[in-house]
């Protein structure tokens, strides 16, 4: 079991402690954030990625507020402003701002007293969290019940969330129940949170693990010998349409052509109720830097253009169960 | 137009000249074979790579043999064999060697006269190459005429070729006609062929060109921004099974499910007539290591297990129409 893996997060001492997840697998570091703005920049540069856990990062990250040294309602709703403009497209950075904001709204407290009650209110949603990654991970495993060979893209694992992650939450829970499971990791580019963090965390687990490029999934699907497709999503809509780390898209699309059934894990806090389609989504445009170096070398000719959305839309036609810490849903979705 | 470009293979004073494509794009360096084992070790390295400048390379290797320093029949039939054993997917590797030992079992020479005309052999290969090149491209840009903006796996550039490339030619062609044209490429996974070379090539020839994420080619096809695919192959079958860079099927899939039209450009030495189903294709598997390191770093943890096919096979029902030098196919595809 993952029990034992380190915790992505931890806010102790009015310091928020990270995993740097831009240095693993290589170094096992953390970065320590004392105010805001050095929240904004973890979450900005993917020190902490995942949308839950980006949505707790946020949440600790107003209470690191300061109004000259004091604690304040004034700089707490500042401090949840700027926090939101650090990713564009994972809704639960959002949704948890929103639940500290109603907080600082509702309460007649403010200076210690109120950072002591926000305090309280991210630690809450850590600790759902937490409660969260165990259901999914109980539907998921009987939902996969009978696979042995599961498909991820990204990384929607432990570190994508404050433990367990969601995608990967059942494949620990079946590893728990004794079941023979593993794991195909596609390596995900630009950034390899597949191969550099999602292989990492399940060999520690010791669940087994093949890393591939994100373009041999179409030979590894074609020769029939994977039993199901799992993915996290930063945004869903509605009515299903899922956004989730570029690349999910293609492998859903091959997935299905395979008769593979693809299924999105995610909490309730990453549907987007207020749009239907998946084209309204905003998809983060990222810098070109990550796709033509890599370490010290480039890989591509100086100047060159770059396309490089962090993210892509699987329409819900395409997703056969969507799996939240409610349960199982099956299409046609509807969430309200 | 690239006819400005350095040529990928140069035979002088019996020496092999080959464009080192493992340093490209930050440094244009080559590699000189004096023996045929420096033409095996080039060719299983991807010093020089791309179906038809394997074959070529190979038939020069020929004409490096050496029986204690002398040339001979004998030494000319075992650097066929041994080159054969160099990779194991393109065709044109065998068919060029084939070429090389039907010269050798038919001629009456041996010795320096025998090594003369294994030269001459070789040259003329060389030489049906750039006519080759040139006659895809003509065909292709005619094919192309109104395009815009190509999609591109791999490298199937003057860097395969002797010049022009196959898939690059009709690019280039119409660059030289003046129609605009821009080129995205994939970058191509594990060996990054497509954003370390095309782009290269591309922006050498002052043709516009953008790199992406072999991930990414999902969000651009389902953009609508894309007017056709054009890819090379390593291997077409009597049917017109294609099987090319690890990658190929993939955005096959996706280009068709968004009505994106899919071309294969390979000289006809590339079809394999023997066979007719892609599955009899033997692919390469490579080494793990081209995934999980890059340059000086590690992209994964130690000792993770790795899948990692050079290859995948796009049946004909995706392919829209293979170009080679004889003009342009359609399917239901029947090479004889």
């Amino acid at each position: 079991m993952n029990n034992k893996a380190p915790e992505t997060l931890r806010f102790i001492d009015n310091r928020l402690h990270l995993i740097d997840q831009t240095r693993l697998p290589g170094r096992l570091e953390y970065v320590v954030c004392q105010e805001v703005t050095e929240v904004h920049d973890a979450i900005r540069r993917l020190v902490v990625r995942g949308a839950p856990a980006i949505g707790i990062a946020a949440a600790y990250g107003v209470c690191l507020a300061s109004d000259e040294g004091q604690y304040s309602k004034k700089a707490a709703l500042e401090a949840a402003d700027f926090l939101a403009t650090s990713r564009p497209t994972a809704v639960n950075l959002f949704w948890a701002l929103d639940r500290m904001r109603k907080v600082i709204g509702e309460s007649a407290l403010d200076g210690q007293s109120l950072l002591e009650r926000l305090i309280e209110e991210a630690e809450l949603i850590h600790a759902e969290d937490r409660q969260m990654c165990q259901s999914i991970g109980n539907h998921g495993a009987d939902l996969l019940s009978g696979a042995t060979r599961v498909l991820t893209h990204c990384n929607a694992g432990s570190l994508a969330t404050s433990v367990l992650g969601t995608a990967l939450a059942p494949i620990y829970e079946l590893h728990r129940r004794g079941q023979p499971i593993e794991v195909f990791a596609d390596e995900t580019r630009p950034l390899l949170q597949g191969s550099r963090l999602t292989a990492w965390e399940l060999s520690a687990a010791g669940v087994p693990v093949t890393v591939l490029c994100d373009s041999a999934a179409g030979a590894l699907l074609s020769s029939g010998n994977i039993d199901a497709v799992i993915v996290g999503s930063d945004r869903i809509t509605a009515k299903g349409d899922v956004a989730n780390k570029i690349g999910t898209y293609p492998l859903a699309v091959l997935a299905n052509r395979h008769h593979v059934p693809v299924y999105v894990a995610a909490p309730t806090s990453t549907i987007d109720r207020s749009i239907d389609s998946g084209a309204d989504i905003p998809i983060e445009q990222r810098s070109g830097e990550e796709v033509v170096h890599f370490s010290d070398r480039a890989s591509a000719p100086e100047g060159v253009n770059v396309f490089n959305p962090a993210f892509d839309v699987t329409p819900a036609e395409l997703v056969n169960a969507i799996i939240t810490e409610d349960g199982v849903h099956r299409p046609p979705y509807d969430f309200q």
